[in-house]
């Protein structure tokens, strides 16, 4: 998407790759929303470090950051002996996988880069097609992206107010994002509508990842606190919800996706406003029969009893771009700790509609559509 | 309450006076958790200033200041001559009245205060009464505090756990709380239970002031972020809710009170958790007819963008009390601006009971009982 630096407007991807250097280069996505900034992973090793301290997140970023580093890996190569080059490829996949080991995209991404590779014959041809398969894993991401755009952004009317919790934008993916492509795609077409990305606590990455992709896109948006939505719902001020999930059930149309997801659901249904999930396929789980099994991470108590941010002037909130010193601040009592659970499940009854790249559907008809949507027995 | 400094143990009210030095002592609040601090206002525009720069906050809390401001201001005159004397206490009047121009409890308190000097036939005597008239004040605020933990008390069984938002605690009000007077009552009985602390941004009363008051306390307890109590709700972790209120309308049962109350008393509804009010008979507003009309203030925007705390290891979340200091950070997107509704409103459905000094009521009882819950025609 759209980003202006020093006055200037390109478009960027997420994740791209330099193949006449040989180099994977990323968004610094920890420097954002305050400084911008491309990094160029310059061999594998540098690639999975970069997934490992997450410079890059977000399932189809870093699903199409370890094909790249896969391909980067095979065309550092040196020599046609296909019996080390294999051996070589182990390694670089062992390193990629090892750096997010709970992740399941990058995995499935470098999976899919081998298989391609397979019909080549000598170690020149592999490294070719290791390549030509990452740019099309990542194109393909681009693409499906694209899709839940088009599908979504019919939901979108003139002077709509929508609200989207957390970060399913482009730089959760290659490109376009899932819950921000309908909007991007209905600014596309020229309507003008308004967005309040809950500020998501205790990352808060609806602050600082979603609403500086609106505004460099821009598109007219406001944080609000996690709190306001039911009185925003309760005044009419909100017309539409749209997030993204991390997990989708295929058997039973549960969605789990970012903290708080549930509530802002349970406040759509009583208020009437449609609430939409917008998912890739690779997310839809077709194995686990309940969303109560879907494990929850308990992640550590220092995100909920503090926050990062950059120094800046009270009144305002305004900080001096050219002195921007990150920084923690503790906000919580000193002697008490908390709770941090990073997901909840949202049960179907509460979901209009789940908005992939292969049409809009009820959480209830993924099953029944099980084979056209991607489930192998 | 009990607050412990350097390992001694103390009670603690929020508001004292010494009659000795004429002075109105107070919690200096705006440094609290990180630091706890006796402040003494020597004279009433001292005791103005801490009212105007929040030094003391909560609506008892203020009201109980404003009367001993205006008996401190008082006791402060020298001579005999009435006429001098009541020109000089109008003085003292508008000065507390213009520190915090929207509320009413400090123009209540002073009133009372007032209405008791009239009494006095002398500069001397309208200036005791005023003193014992203030120290009354205080001591019926406590009164009430105490009546709702009695009431409160009872629907907490051991074991429980307990959701809380913002702070309705003694730091509000001259002692106990109202939230939380069920709590330290039941404590009082012997009772065991674990109290949740939302967060509450963007001020985060609830992570700052609620838990310290509870860690002071002893009282077992977590703080968890806005978005996790829906979460907590769906896997059987909370059991009871009690929240306080800035204004409860007697005609509807509607009560208005921090931003993101509304959305736990719907999530309490779904889950058929028990949501309870506590508020003293001062906050209930006999005049309004209907919710919408209450005016829900805008507050600054900087308060979304950002968050106050101490500087600490962003690991661990400690920050070293030696070297506590203060500072506001810019958590959100330097380009995006914010939505900062302070209250929402909570229609009486989702209100199973509201606690009283005078009992417990189903919202919709209080308009029936209005003759003996102080309203006067």
């Amino acid at each position: 998407m759209n980003v202006t630096v020093r006055g200037r407007t390109r478009h960027y991807r997420t994740v791209t790759f330099d193949p006449a250097r040989n180099e994977v280069l990323l968004i610094e996505q920890r420097r954002l929303p305050h400084e911008f900034k491309i990094v160029a992973a310059k061999n594998f090793r540098e690639t999975a470090i970069a997934i490992h301290d997450m410079v890059v997140r977000g399932a189809g970023a870093i699903g199409a950051t370890a094909a790249y580093g896969l391909a980067q890996g095979a065309l550092a190569f040196r020599g046609s002996d296909l019996q080390k080059f294999r051996r070589h490829l182990d390694t670089v996949y062992q390193t990629l996988k090892a750096a997010r080991p709970t992740a399941v995209d990058p995995v499935n991404a470098m999976n899919s880069v081998r298989a391609r590779m397979h019909a080549g014959r000598s170690v020149e041809e592999q490294q070719k097609l290791a390549l030509a398969a990452a740019a099309e894993f990542a194109n393909e991401d681009v693409a499906h992206c694209e899709a839940i755009g088009r599908y979504g952004a019919r939901l979108i009317r003139n002077g709509m107010k929508i609200l989207t919790h957390c970060n399913a934008g482009w730089l959760a993916f290659v490109d376009m994002g899932t819950a921000t492509a309908p909007m991007y795609a209905a600014q596309a077409q020229g309507k003008k509508f308004h967005v309040f990305c809950d500020e998501t606590r205790p990352r808060s990455q609806g602050a600082t990842l979603t609403a500086w992709e609106l505004a460099q896109q821009k598109i007219s948006h406001q944080i609000i606190a996690d709190n306001a939505a039911g009185h925003l719902m309760q005044r009419g001020e909100i017309d539409l919800v749209i997030v993204g999930s991390d997990r989708t059930l295929g058997r039973t149309g549960e969605v789990a996706n970012k903290i708080g997801t549930y509530p802002k659901a349970v406040l759509a249904k009583r208020h009437g406003i449609p609430f939409y999930v917008a998912i890739p396929l690779s997310t839809i789980d077709w194995r686990l029969k309940f969303g109560f099994d879907i494990p929850i991470e308990e992640r550590h108590e220092s995100e909920v009893l503090g926050a990062w941010g950059a120094i800046a002037n009270p009144q305002s909130a305004i900080c001096n771009p050219q002195l921007v010193k990150r920084a923690y601040i503790r906000v919580a009592n000193p002697t008490s700790g908390a709770r941090n659970p990073g997901f909840d499940v949202t049960p179907p009854e509460l979901i209009t509609g789940i908005i992939t790249p292969a049409g809009i559907f009820k959480p209830k008809e993924l099953w029944k559509r099980r084979y056209e949507l991607g489930f192998s027995d």
